[in-house]
């Protein structure tokens, strides 16, 4: 017997109220209409109160009486039940590989993924749920995690102080994983995993008590689902250390305030808590670190990030300015130029005092 | 107390000897002379016995006595005292955190990484040895294993289907890690992570008694080593599986016959006996596989690689050129077609028995 997680057992009732509703209009000889949350710019907005981005109320209507439509329709139907079948075998399937299995649907195949991702986006924001919670998962594994931490996978347990050096994986079906026993008080999210091997290397992870995690770059949405668990559901605080570039400086804004484009579903992800403790350019003048000049792109988006609601407070705002000062970024491992430990030694404990 | 593997106990005396023999050519009042292997394209042979590329016998001499040359000498004298350092303390560096130490070096610190990569090249070329043997290790880690293995990374016994969906990671030390357990019987290397968890998924590893490896694209350096180990240390034939383009091809072919950038470490690296099981452009057409067209990249990479001395094999030479002439290429997942377990189901069995 398939035993189905809270949330599978929610979408799939959603999914099948969904396909009852079209039932009864066809048999009602009435032309099934989809209500879709407009996912547009203009309907986009910063929540003040939340910290992050939402949708505005704004719905299209898609109506099987348009022959315009009608495609779609189906197609947005075939995607549902394909989901339902994913969820009611306890399966997961790639967007890509829904793609292809569409080849051999009557509604017709798709001329690009394009077309099968925005169907997908509408059926996350029509239920308000996120689309691994569906069974389709991203293609790519969220971020390594080491320290005191022991999960359940199904039948596995694993202690992430014994996966080994890579530490323990973080799966794109992370909702299915139960966290069972933490003995960590709190996370540092690091950009890179050259630093995060730093960290795991002097043992930060002890002397700190600490959850590593090692984003390898732009947090994977698996990643941040799983900061954000740490944080509401282990209580934990969250702290973010990147390059000291605005590259950097977003990574960290992500996994805080969420993006735009995920305004849909930024309930699920963003730790609007989480702090980020740098490299921030006080850190670059106050350390001396090895810098490099910002390139034209680096100046134009600390530019843009002025602009930007979620960079709205005094840290930030003090801090893009004083980059475009000095006119230069830093990168994470630029503090070995005082030894390959002074991170962990002394850089992390000042970083911790200052914001905890 | 330090316990050191083989490896770094060789490493190790290696440098030990490097510095005695400059200590020697000082105190005699000469000056110290290094002889680097020439690492240029025309250095570079394509070993047909050993099916990897090598290095020819051609080398420079680099002299102290030289005034261009003298601050590139002490700056590898630095380096090899610095990965001296990190073996007899058992800690291991990035490139890019050498390259923020050298600040501080008397030697002088280095304009870009590339000047410091170059010395570390030299040094691996001059004994022969990986830089991993050195202490210093890529910032990424490897790929994904999953399967009935069981692996001791110092006091950590982690066995690889105990470490939750993501698999065990491979870490950039992987040189230091004991296989202790086997029981699979074949090793399945596939290039994308989607491709991956579905085999991991329809439990694969189990059915075809394999090792599953989650390349991410370009294996790393970590896991070609890993493959080469899992190859000539557990006895394991090694299939890959990528896409059908000429990318995926080589994918396949840098893991079989190494790279030539690397020709000066490939006897560490290449597995020549690792086979590859497709997607070939036949299996395009026998499996009549939903295709994407060939780009302008695509066929001029494939005119590339039909030169290449490691495709001069009758199957390369025919796949090839029947790709060229269907035009076409196909993904790995593009057999969702068909279902999603059809790959493991159908696909893999026909290749395996086609193979053993």
């Amino acid at each position: 017997m398939v035993v189905k997680s809270k949330r599978q057992k929610k979408a799939d009732e959603q999914l099948a109220a969904f396909g009852a509703e079209i039932v009864e209009d066809i048999a009602a000889v009435r032309p099934p209409k989809l209500r879709v949350p407009s996912r547009s710019t203009s309907n986009i907005f910063y929540d003040k109160k939340n910290r992050y981005f939402v949708l505005g109320d704004k719905h299209g209507i898609r109506s099987a009486a348009n022959v315009k439509q009608v495609k779609k329709i189906a197609q947005t139907l075939c995607v549902a039940d394909f989901c339902k079948e994913l969820i009611d075998t306890s399966k997961f399937a790639t967007l890509r590989e829904m793609y292809y299995t569409a080849e051999g649907w009557d509604a017709g195949s798709f001329n690009d993924q394009g077309e099968s991702d925005v169907i997908v986006e509408d059926l996350e924001s029509m239920f308000g749920v996120k689309r691994e919670d569906l069974g389709l998962v991203p293609e790519e594994d969220g971020a390594a995690v080491y320290g005191q931490l022991v999960v359940k996978e199904g039948d596995a347990i694993i202690d992430a102080t014994k996966a080994g050096r890579g530490g323990y994986t973080i799966p794109p079906t992370i909702d299915d994983v139960e966290l069972t026993k933490c003995k960590a008080k709190r996370v540092i999210a690091i950009e890179t995993m050259g630093m995060y091997h730093r960290f795991v290397q002097e043992q930060a992870w002890k002397t700190f008590d600490a959850l590593i995690v090692g984003l390898k770059g732009q947090a994977a949405r698996a990643t941040r689902r799983f900061l954000k668990r740490a944080h509401d559901d282990l209580d934990l605080p969250v702290y973010i250390f990147t390059d000291g570039d605005p590259f950097g400086f977003h990574i960290g804004m992500v996994i805080i305030s969420g993006s735009a484009k995920l305004a849909y579903i930024n309930h699920e992800l963003a730790v609007p808590d989480a702090k980020y403790i740098g490299v921030t350019a006080s850190d670059i003048v106050n350390y001396k670190l090895p810098t490099d000049k910002l390139r034209e792109l680096d100046i134009a988006r600390l530019k843009q990030l002025q602009k930007d609601p979620r960079y709205n407070t005094k840290f930030w705002q003090d801090e893009i300015k004083k980059m475009l000062e000095i006119g230069k970024k830093a990168e994470q491992q630029a503090f070995s130029k005082y030894g390959l430990d002074y991170v962990v030694k002394e850089y992390l404990p000042a970083k911790l005092k200052e914001n905890e």
